[in-house]
């Protein structure tokens, strides 16, 4: 066991310094090896492929053969560094200034992992290896497609024969303060490309012409309002966002044959993929034939088509795994973390299909933006909370 | 005087030989200079210029040197021939099969210019000179942007000390037979640039963006809703087309942070270019204001830019210029044509500004189409009533 294993800052140096932007590998997942390897993990790396989509290196590592069974799922691609002179500090080098480091990825989430790392490193330092097994899962296409990271790596590891009891994402949870929020859940999230067909003709001959903004307009506006549900015990309301209308027509007087909108919803454990869908047609035939009736106009013609993989909702209900995670936040940081199931999707809608999953990081603030950075304090108080988590799940099994 | 000039069909061939799409002269003006010159006009070619606009060949030729003054204006420019290969007669071959002849322009408006010359013609065969002066004014840029056509050569020989005293223009006026309609005036046009501005985020993370897709829905809605007005006894409704709203967000998981409309609005004498534009300022800060109220959302952030040269609205009150024409529909056709403001601007909308100006040619159903084309029977008869209009309106001339 060497010490510097157990001191989450120096792991997440290492991790900073691969430019592993999504797809890039980077050198990311042999830097995590190097760690996990050391502390007795068997590593698996797994390039997953897909037609249209780019290749995807992952790593699973398990320690232990035995139940219970905890894994840790995340990921170390990141997002692009967007304008690099933008940045006071350079994106990939990790400097430390002011008590904060610096670099793409220090809370999403590399820092997450370089704290689980260290967390585990001084269970096994202090305690020895846990009775039972603990495994990383992680992917290098968290910030990509998302088609060839969690999912196939949680397949084709369930496949050789791999079982879970339960799993922690190191995703940022928190909106402002390390302890704030736990997400034990996700709304579902389906997007939708609709089109509204007019007939094309003269600006100043409108009566010879459809304009299909007219029907857009109708129908978008019947995705929106009124709201779909007012929330539930667990979770916000569902929300619908059109985030495209598009015509690009720019001839002032010609009216165009065609109106295109995409929207995208968020819904809560109100609905399915499939009911929210069935509603989304039922407001839209609905709009469609209203206008109709109420302009003497013909019903509104369109078409819908799907993204292609909607995110189901999901609510874990494990207590055992929930509390010790609440507890080990409320020990270390005297703050009891909301339960929450606010926010976008994240790997964690994969891996509820294998075991129940709960996600606690850091602070989220600076992800994604120019001078990503990570408090030093919060990376030693994540690495308590991880710590005691640790200890708190398994002994919650050995107690059962 | 030749034999040739008196026949339509002849002359029109020769203009639809001339490859004049816009901005190409093609021999056109040329053409018809040959005609005019003979029959003893003075012809004017003039070249206009502007910066960021192609140079255009303009014409304009007299026939007297006193008043009373019959302005004809027209053009020789055509729109671009689209898919050739569709066309069952080449475009700029002038065939004739069935009664029709076909090619580009033969109705718009090429055939209305070939009437006038047959027409005046037959009326100094018969008659010689009318007792006053007539003349063409034919631009090059009706179709194109209108900027280095009518309103240049209008103020070039103005200039130069030319005045008029009625003007016919001889675009295509019918909707389905000769004889329907003759135009007194024409809607204003005005066209719009309207930008929603709101504030980009995360779909999932609504409450931290404004999503200016709502916006932009709420003021386009009130540019269409309530109706301007009910028509005048000259004009029908004011109407406005939103004809394009484009955001081009392609991350369905992003709320935008702009939204992008265009609208043009066709007045009628209920309002003038500067009213309307108010009226709709007014609409979109009501509107902007209210959905504030509604939603406990900001007031709506627009801006807004208009189109840089609007149509004014015209109606010709000139009693002896809409009779004489009226009299020599009906004597000819024995149709009582419409007098009507509707369909889009013309270049009559220019020359208002100089003498009252009516409006009268062909059948405009196949203009802008693959094998535009015009009866041999509908030629002779406009030359007819050309022919009977020009008399006509010198004869009242004389008589006053």
């Amino acid at each position: 066991m060497t010490n510097t294993l157990s001191d989450p800052a120096e792991n997440l140096s290492l991790l900073i310094r691969c430019p592993s932007v999504t797809p890039a590998e980077g050198g990311a997942l042999s830097a995590l090896a190097s760690m996990l390897e050391p502390l007795g993990f068997k590593v698996t790396r797994a390039v997953e492929r897909e037609a249209g989509t780019p290749d995807i290196e992952n790593l699973y590592a398990r320690l232990g053969t035995s139940g219970p069974h905890l894994m840790f799922a995340g990921h170390t691609d990141v997002v692009p560094v967007g304008d690099e002179k933008a940045w006071t500090h350079p994106p990939f080098a990790a400097e430390i200034a002011d008590g904060m480091m610096y670099g793409r990825g220090a809370v999403d989430m590399k820092g997450g992992v370089a704290c689980f790392v260290a967390a585990l490193a001084r269970v096994i330092a202090k305690d020895g290896a846990p009775k039972g097994s603990v495994s990383f899962l992680i992917t290098g296409d968290e910030e990509g497609p998302a088609v060839n990271g969690t999912v196939k790596l949680l397949e084709r590891m369930a496949e050789s024969g791999e079982r879970w009891d339960a799993c922690l994402v190191g995703e940022p949870t928190n909106p402002d303060v390390l302890g704030d929020m736990i997400k034990i859940g996700r709304r579902g999230s389906v997007s939708g490309y609709l089109t509204v067909h007019g007939v094309q003709g003269h600006a100043a001959y409108q009566h010879l012409a459809d304009n299909p903004v007219r029907g857009i307009l109708q129908l978008t506006q019947a995705l929106m309002d009124p709201p779909f549900d007012a929330g539930t015990d667990a979770f916000p309301p569902t929300n619908l966002e059109v985030t495209s209308i598009d015509v690009g027509n720019t001839a002032t007087n010609v009216i165009p044959a065609r109106a295109s909108a995409i929207f995208n919803i968020r819904f809560n454990d109100t609905w399915t993929a499939d009911s929210v869908k069935a509603e989304i047609l039922r407001r839209l035939n609905k709009a469609a034939a209203e206008g109709a009736l109420r302009e003497g106009r013909p019903p509104v013609r369109y078409d819908i088509t799907w993204s292609e993989r909607p995110s189901h909702v999901f609510l874990t209900r494990n207590e055992p795994l929930i509390a010790s995670l609440s507890a080990a936040v409320e020990r270390v940081t005297g703050r009891k973390p909301a339960l929450s199931t606010t926010g976008g999707t994240s790997d964690a809608r994969f891996i509820k299909d294998y075991c129940p999953v709960v996600e606690f990081g850091l602070v989220g603030q600076t992800m994604h933006m120019v001078d990503e950075c990570v408090a030093l304090a919060d990376l030693e108080t994540l690495t308590q909370i991880y710590e005691t988590f640790i200890r708190e799940w398994f002994a919650a099994h050995a107690a059962a």
